[in-house]
């Protein structure tokens, strides 16, 4: 985006939501920005319910559905405002009513330095186990309010290349033939497309998908195979069909079976339903030759940055994903995308009713804007 | 330190030092501080060697010497200077013929962006292997550099708290019952002692100590003991006498006596000599019980700062120590030391012409200038 239009889109369609942001957007060629640290006032915590509007039926191996509920958050200090969400996709336990009872029980009024970091999430943490997407809700709005008070992107403070953010991919639904080539010519733009398998027309969905288009797959089977020889017998039919790896192949709990999967599989076999969190980490070695991290699974982006860091010393393949999400958790999690191999940050490209712009897709690549934080701008005052 | 007082050491005594400098110091009290982020211009690296003056004779198990090597660095950037250093103990195979022979080879001026630090570090890495030291100057030159340039000290941007900065040791070297009881009873300012073992007269020591004092002690063997038996009697009468841990009892190659003493030892047995940098962690799991970082064998903070964080997910106990160094690179370190549970940053302490100040010892404890980057200031500028 060029500066002229941020400055048009800031000023106008998203001046009542962005009004309190002291911070300038953070433009290398224009010189020294200014960034905030004033010490006083405690943190303000403020945020409401929104319900997404997917744009298709989402079916995946074990549900389908047409709507993902979301909590949006707003961190205020010194007159800035820093903005996160919680996503609640309803197979991983939270809800509208889980999240709200967390958010209820913080209380941030306590710190009146943003900056203490640590010392925030490891009181979030605290507050109750589990809650994860409630917690990314926090930890995104705490980053979002740092980098503003700084004057600059995440991507920036953790020292990474904008430029090699990855391509990320597209989703195709688990379908019939037509309608999965229909969903593939549709999503030409992007260099990428997983492939939702798990059900019982496997190889029609990688063969239906090849028929059409010669763009690099990779496969999410959400724990759909049950038998390892046939997960073996899929992973040998996947690579000879150019995928690139495969996602949570077989039931989580099946440890001994992934393992063997993996040392036999021609493709690399990434963990995704069997790991939330940065504690779940070391004992995936030997079982999985990659991971997939989500913010709503994992608590945020401080977590995610630690996972990154974890899983490369261990010799990892590292997807960074989403669920349906507004372009503020995306834009987050593509802060962190130019230290990944893949990224499948699509979920704000599936919903109809998006609140804020932030990470783009540009020929297929996520591009990340270079405005403080997590790079968002308000989409529609009205709906905050 | 006050304000003011910066200010006047920043203006007067070392004007020549840090006359490039055009960040502002870090106060948030005095509220939005300026930050510089501004591409265009190479960076430009300078450097030079210099002897550390000893203030005593330093004997560990394995060696007695008067000066240590050191080589300054300096990375300039529209203006603006960061500071690094890299410090050569003997034992470890650097020297200021090797330091300066791997600056010569780096080609900084690549570099027009000193927020590409993923992309800068990789390079400085791949230039040659090894070189550990040589690479830390530089790594703690760019932090210091980009802390400068936003305008913020590294604790902050870490999103540490500076009042959870541990007690910091102060060393007693091997030496007669007489000059360790006079050395004890001079670090009385220090709330945590370590004490060099592993020539002849362990119990001695130990004894001598606890005879003048009460504080809390930690024993540095240096790979001194051979014996897993006379190990774990060690351990024993150690612990009865309120030490806290154990750094490096045995040669690193005595893997397997080493887990052995780890599993019976009723004191934590951390390692230092047996461990560089961040690749060699995960090996360290079930063989020691943590371990000693310091910049110069794991190359900087950015690795330091991964170290702690795996280090911490695999449950290990962390201390941070550092070489014989200027304030510098005891500064350098002090930024994580938040985020550890013991410090051994008495470098700059045991040296009598230090250039820099930086982090200070409050009643023993690590205190964290309120400045940015690293948090030095030059002491003498004829040094530069």
């Amino acid at each position: 985006m060029k500066k002229r239009d941020f400055l048009k889109i800031s000023g106008i369609a998203a001046g009542a939501l962005i009004a309190g942001c002291k911070a300038a957007p953070a433009d290398p060629s224009a010189g020294r920005v200014k960034s905030a640290v004033k010490k006083g006032g405690p943190l303000k915590l403020s945020y409401k319910p929104y319900e997404l509007q997917l744009r298709h039926v989402f079916t995946v191996a074990t549900n389908s559905r047409t709507t993902t509920p979301v909590v949006l958050t707003t961190l205020e200090y010194d007159g800035v405002k820093g903005y996160g969400e919680a996503s609640m996709p309803p197979y991983l336990g939270e809800s509208h009513e889980s999240v709200l009872n967390f958010l209820s029980k913080v209380n941030m009024e306590q710190f009146s330095d943003p900056f203490l970091k640590e010392d925030i999430l490891s009181y979030i943490d605290g507050v109750m186990p589990g809650n994860h997407a409630a917690k990314a809700s926090l930890d995104i709005a705490l980053h979002d309010l740092t980098g503003k008070l700084l004057g600059q992107p995440w991507f920036r403070l953790w020292g990474l290349n904008p430029q090699k953010a990855p391509v990320t991919s597209f989703t195709i639904g688990i379908d019939t033939a037509d309608v999965v080539k229909e969903k593939t010519l549709e999503a030409g733009a992007f260099r990428l497309l997983k492939i939702k398998m798990g059900r019982d027309n496997d190889k029609e969905m990688i063969d239906t998908v090849r028929s059409v288009t010669d763009v690099p797959v990779f496969v999410d089977v959400n724990q759909g195979w049950k038998d390892r020889n046939y997960a073996l017998e899929m992973a040998n039919y996947l690579s000879e069909r150019g995928a690139l790896f495969i996602e949570q192949p077989m039931p989580k709990e099946q440890v001994d079976d992934i393992a063997w999967l993996t040392e036999r599989s021609p493709l690399p076999i990434l963990a995704d339903e069997a790991l939330q969190t940065v504690q779940d980490l070391l004992p995936m070695k030997g079982v999985y030759s990659g991971i997939n991290i989500k913010l709503m699974k994992c608590g945020g982006m401080h977590a995610a940055y630690q996972m990154i860091t974890m899983a490369r010393q261990m010799g990892m393949k590292i997807l960074i994903g989403c669920m349906t999400e507004t372009s503020c958790a995306v834009s987050a999690a593509a802060q962190l995308s130019p230290l990944v191999d893949w990224a499948d940050l699509d979920g704000n490209l599936l919903i109809s009713n998006d609140v804020y712009e932030g990470m783009t897709v540009v020929d297929g690549k996520i591009t990340l804007p270079d405005r403080p934080g997590i790079g968002i701008i308000g989409k529609k005052s009205e709906n905050l």
